[in-house]
């Protein structure tokens, strides 16, 4: 087993192109031990937003404090703390703050195989 | 995508032996399209836990609220509201709730190949 408390965990700047005033802290990963997903904590600043994008791989989002939208090409999508949210492959989308709080979300992928 | 707030997903009572107190909420599964992984929502009442028990897949859990020993042969390690906890494959393991507050943690497993 392995504890880490979040703050622990070093803030990284998110530097795609597009992303803005957002941090990740990669609480679970494969350097952990994981062996098939992770779990990332962003932190969205006033006025942040993660890159406008699409993966084929999916996002599982849990939403801990704040407001954000989700953009989508059909519009956006508010969330809020307790809202859980699955994005799938290959699903264009950005979070963005909408507040002038902090928004902090967990969102977990899963992991490329090992080569 | 597709957004559930967690209150909007029935709590089930854990009944496998041994669990006390406890609810499961499945807030994204095979059925809401998660390719990989599952997020569930747990609630332990006080004097709640989860059973003493071992699997060959991990848990990754975030701590919402509340505190909570997870116990393991080698004795409790408590945790508490911002910790993630990797709990390997294999691993005997036990969350408790230690206090006079419902406990809630997220737990992330792989989900089984489809069959």
């Amino acid at each position: 087993m392995r504890v880490v408390h979040s703050a622990e965990v070093a803030a990284q700047p998110v530097e795609e192109e597009g992303a803005r005033n957002t941090t990740v802290r990669w609480l679970i990963s494969r350097p952990e031990g994981a062996p098939n997903f992770a779990m990332r904590l962003f932190e969205l600043a006033p006025g942040g937003c993660t890159p406008l994008h699409e993966h084929p791989w999916e996002h599982e989002v849990f939403v801990l404090d704040g407001r954000a939208d989700v953009v989508q090409d059909s519009g956006p999508t508010p969330i809020a703390p307790g809202d859980a949210v699955l994005m799938l492959p290959g699903e264009r989308h950005q979070f963005r703050n909408t507040a002038n709080a902090p928004a902090r979300m967990l969102c977990m992928i899963p992991l490329p195989e090992e080569a």
